[in-house]
């Protein structure tokens, strides 16, 4: 990417804009009278054709008539004459496209919108939107938009998918004293995406903390790159997570993944932290940009109030952070600063006694000690005490600390005396909330941010083991042969390229040709129909299990082809599927989507009831490596039973992870040919014993014809 | 309840402070003060040993010198002082004791607490605390506690467990916005408690909604009978969620109750509903004082904005109110208020162009349409359009519609103007919030509080076919016998006796014994070592299954003996149980505690990995209908598998349902024997072929020595 160019277009030296207006009520007349009070000290060019005066600036006919260069030129002129307009941008040297205008792809033009983009990178140009409000930046006092000011100071940045709820957001910055420098409106996406603006913001020396709202990404596999590659942290808001998914999908996989679930893995494994509504995304934005992350499990919670220190107990657990007692040194410690009645365990309760020494002192001595990984910090207001005199101790008592590498946070529950208390101590950097539930949350904000940061370290180290020449073969004579997809036969072999254990299946055409099958791969064999018209197999009669003999496969061959017949009678069957029959062990599934978005995913869960029922799967974007596949056999609530639970011998986790990793690399490489897959079911065995893949299924993306 | 008393105690006409002091800084001249400060109109009698005058009124010695009557004493005295005051309350005919002073079970002296209940007792007085804040009312213009100043007026009640918060949160009414009539602090509950509380506040005049911060209650029973009979929304906020529960329990049941799930069973059965945080209280306060329950499923959203409308889907869904698009009629109308390109589907989105008519008409429209049930209306602060403006128009609309009995919330995202708008609003009758998933939280609130009062509607009808006195005799026999409790025969009986199927079982002492039971019961037969020594009776090679025939009995009894004998040498052996085996079937398990808080509870799961690895049970205080234990088999995660889930049968959950309710009937008919019990498995099979109880033990309450 071009970052100068970039530069050019969200935080321009000059702005055209091409539309500028004297009428009261037009946007460009809102853009111009913005970009004036927010005190902007570039250069401003109105464009319009009367040319004239406009708000006390000389007015342009066209963009070619400036004399000197033009950064960016804001658009607020129609749709249908955009193009034009860009050409003329293009001509003048301008580097980028702030495109308000509305009137594209979200009214169905998107001829018009990739015409724009066209012309714009003829010139080298990059365009933000179209349909946006437009860019807002403090630092740059620069109000290129129609919100009508710009947001309170502070150093995060938000990307907003969404122009009224950065309009709306950019209002309620004074109200939640929560500061951004830079807030940008990102529109229809059709050239400058997310991922361009995690790259650009990471460089920006104005923003310590990157907050998006997304609807939905383009171009996921960069997003995730840039997130993970950033060095600040990256909150985001996703909406739309109860979408009914996508809504036809092929295969059980493609079922279970929603639209929810991919975003989480994705996020996740890019290092990107979420927040659950608009008001969380304020308060760990606020905690983001002004706190580290939490390197360890230890946090100490210190109070002055019973009560909020057992509510934030629960939410401590609630966060996935649950409480620790501190060691007995650091309680003898803390004992020192409370009265007989206090506590020094977790949550440290120095009762309602406590004045500004109390805290400051057990707040210093708790921050710097090596036990503890991160503090919360909460205070009911009392009649006794004043929340300022708190407020002041805390911060000294943090500075005092010369901690650094710790995050702390602050919650004041009164009125107006602390509100003013927890104003002061945000602006001198500890974020501070009115409800304990969100001083823990931030804290556990910052620790999903470190442990996401860690699980980003995995880097894939592809397996070279694995035939994909031999892969794509076989997809290649499937394709050339019929339309009618993949065999389990194939299937199975494609996995079996990739290194992957399977259960032994040949295709058998004649009942000689099973029995020969049958001995060359061992009894007892399982044997199945292969039809590509017959999906329910068990349904259809199509499935013999447990068959020991010559005489039994060749039973079992004529009872499955009539069977099969007689479910459906004009069923293509390409024959009988002879395979060796696994012991029996725990039950997976493993699958894989192509998803839109990410491309290849992988899935792992419990079979059976984990899956049909209780729909217990994760997700991540592939590939992975067997580190966090491994990983990814925790995520699940059936976990235990892989572990080992109530008496059971643990399962070959390792074996498991290796099997998904390899999967995860076949999505990969071949991500230009599968749509989904299924490995259903997959059977684990004891420690070193390994897993076998006993069923599979490989959906070929469909030919554009 | 003498709900006279409580009068006199929480809105006395007269009140004497006993340990008034002119020293500023003592509580007892901050109550006083604030008495004084508050307007209290009553008489206000300070009490010193000193006497003269305190604050400008007149002093007196004892409240048995004061002229007039006292309804309350407000009490500031060392814990020390507080029984001999207390007696001479008794004797001048004070109505009510405001403990306010601490010292007494809080740090072990609950002999000196129960001293001071008792004497007020002899004397007909009711005792608040001790160790509290004390009593406001905005009302009765009464400040008797040491709380600064009187909360923001409004028609809630807050009664706290905690008093620290109760300061805090009546400090932060004023951020808030929120407005109480009553604060009350209740402390240590040696007499006057939560059960004590809703019925006074249901039957005060200026309370519409009783909202409590609850750390633990005394007698749930009496909490929750009074909860459900109450004809006001009650909200609690419930601290000590993530406490690790009861450490030792005996039984398998009791160890998935943990503290969280029987309070969450209780306050659901006793309509109650919950908050989850404070901010959360403090939100769905606001909407249970000012809006009826939502009494169906529809809720429409209506917005100015596509991305808050997108979260505040999101948010319905996660909230239990999933949102389902409109009639096509109600669709139709709502087209004539929207540009092209809004959506009249749900949430209806009028564009950011919308302003006070659209919103006036579309939500006029909406709200009188019977398919509405609640509606959540949104908007996002534009430069457009004034807040207050629209606000007027939502406002002028629900009058206009003359609805009454359906709910509304809104939320405004935005900044000053929008608060204001949202300050009117409520005050206007209309909860407001500047957050989307607060307005849809709420009136997931009046869903949840609809629903409650739903389940708390169905009566429980003993079963008259029980034998009370034979299960009572078994208990006697078996106490009588030795202290090693009751054996798997000894229980079932008991539940037989309550007419629930179990599988039939009997004592065998010796070989021929076994085949003479066998052959009465019916092949094929289970047998099982039956010794109090032994819980685990399959490690111990105790357990023989599918018998066939006497020989096999023979054979069987001779080795469970032997290898019970192998296993624990000393093992005290009562004999082998025959009993008839059950065909297999699906299997669940049922269970009881006898709660400290709540008494008998019972408990609900499926079997197997259900229970033992993802905890998937579900509690109810007992007894419980055959209706609502019918609707307990929906509340698992694992309901599908009954319901029939992926081709497999309905099972019969009307045995289920009639089953759970004899076993709630008979946990509670002989509550004062019984601990815990485990009904597990117990095998249900397809519908009308019912269930049985498999394997069943029953814990009986230890003897006081």
């Amino acid at each position: 990417m071009n970052l100068e160019v970039l530069n050019g277009l969200l935080r321009p030296k000059s702005i055209a804009v091409v539309g500028a207006s004297d009428s009261e009520g037009k946007i460009g007349y809102t853009v111009v009278k913005n970009l004036l009070e927010s005190g902007y000290e570039g250069d401003i060019y109105p464009i319009n054709p009367k040319g004239g005066e406009i708000q006390g600036l000389k007015a342009y006919a066209s963009v070619l008539d400036v004399p000197g260069d033009i950064d960016a030129a804001a658009m607020v002129v129609p749709a249908k004459f955009i193009p034009d307009v860009a050409r003329e941008c293009g001509q003048k040297g301008v580097r980028g496209l702030i495109v308000i205008a509305s009137g594209f792809s979200e009214v169905g033009r998107d001829d018009l919108e990739t015409e724009v983009v066209e012309i714009a990178h003829e010139f080298g140009m990059r365009v933000l939107g179209p349909n946006i409000v437009g860019i807002l930046s403090n630092s740059d006092k620069c109000n290129a938009s129609f919100a009508p000011f710009l947001p309170l100071e502070g150093k995060a940045a938000l990307v907003s998918q969404s122009g009224a709820l950065l309009i709306a957001m950019d209002a309620s910055t004074y109200i939640r004293r929560v500061g951004f420098d830079k807030m940008i409106s990102i529109g229809n996406m059709s050239d400058v995406n997310f991922a361009d603006m995690v790259e650009w913001l990471d460089h920006d020396e104005n923003t310590d903390c990157i907050s998006l709202y997304v609807e939905g990404l383009r171009d996921g596999r960069r997003f995730m790159e840039n997130a993970r590659n950033a060095q600040k942290p990256i909150i985001a808001l996703k909406s739309g997570t109860s979408a009914h998914g996508a809504a036809a999908a092929a295969s059980h996989t493609g079922s279970l993944a929603g639209s929810g679930k991919i975003y989480d893995a994705a996020f996740d494994q890019a290092g990107v932290v979420m927040a659950s509504n608009l008001n969380n995304l304020f308060d760990r934005t606020l905690a983001l940009s002004l706190q580290p992350p939490m390197q360890g499990e230890n946090l100490l919670i210190i109070t002055n109030g019973g009560g909020v220190g057992v509510l934030a107990t629960d939410s401590a657990e609630r966060y996935g952070i649950p409480l620790h007692f501190a060691p007995e040194e650091v309680q003898e410690e803390l004992k020192k600063h409370m009265p007989d009645f206090g506590s020094a365990k977790n949550p440290v309760d120095l009762t309602g006694m406590a004045g500004r020494d109390w805290y400051q002192d057990s707040v210093q001595y708790a921050f710097a000690h090596e036990w503890v990984d991160g503090l919360v910090i909460l205070y009911c207001e009392t009649a006794m005490t004043d929340p300022m005199d708190i407020a002041r101790g805390i911060q000294a008592a943090v500075e005092a600390s010369g901690v650094t590498d710790k995050p702390v946070s602050v919650s004041f529950v009164g009125g107006e005396r602390s509100e003013e208390a927890m104003r002061w101590l945000v602006e001198n950097g500890i974020p501070a909330y009115g409800e304990p539930d969100a001083a823990v949350n931030v804290i556990a904000a910052l620790r999903e941010y470190a442990r996401n940061e860690d699980m980003a370290a995995h880097p894939f180290d592809p397996f070279t083991d694995v035939d994909e020449a031999a892969a794509r073969e076989i997809i290649k004579k499937s394709r050339a042969a019929s339309e009618r997809g993949l065999t389990e036969v194939e299937s199975k072999a494609i996995f079996e390229a990739y290194g992957m254990p399977v259960a032994r299946t040949r295709l058998s055409e004649t009942e000689e040709q099973a029995v020969e099958l049958a001995e060359e791969i061992g009894y007892p064999v399982v044997m199945k129909i292969v039809s590509s018209d017959i999906l329910h197999k068990s349904d259809a009669g199509g499935v013999k299990v447990d068959l020991n003999s010559a005489d039994e496969v060749r039973e079992a061959f004529t009872t499955i082809i009539s069977n099969a017949k007689a479910y459906k009678e004009d069923a293509d069957i390409q024959g009988v599927a002879v395979q060796h029959m696994a012991p029996w062990g725990t039950e997976v599934i493993l699958g894989s989507v192509n998803d839109p978005t990410f491309g290849p995913t992988v899935m792992f869960g419990l079979g059976g009831i984990f899956v049909e029922i209780l729909r217990d799967v994760t997700f991540r974007i592939a590939p992975v490596s067997p580190d966090q596949a491994f990983a990814m056999l925790s995520d699940i609530n059936g976990a235990p039973i892989l572990e080992g639970a109530r008496g059971e011998t643990p399962k070959d986790r390792n074996a498991l992870a290796q099997l998904l990793s390899r999967y995860s690399q076949m999505v990969c490489d071949l991500a230009d040919e599968i749509q989904e897959t299924d490995a259903n079911p997959v059977i684990v065995y004891e420690e070193n014993e390994g897993a076998i893949i006993v069923d599979a299924r490989i959906i070929l993306k469909k030919v554009e014809q």
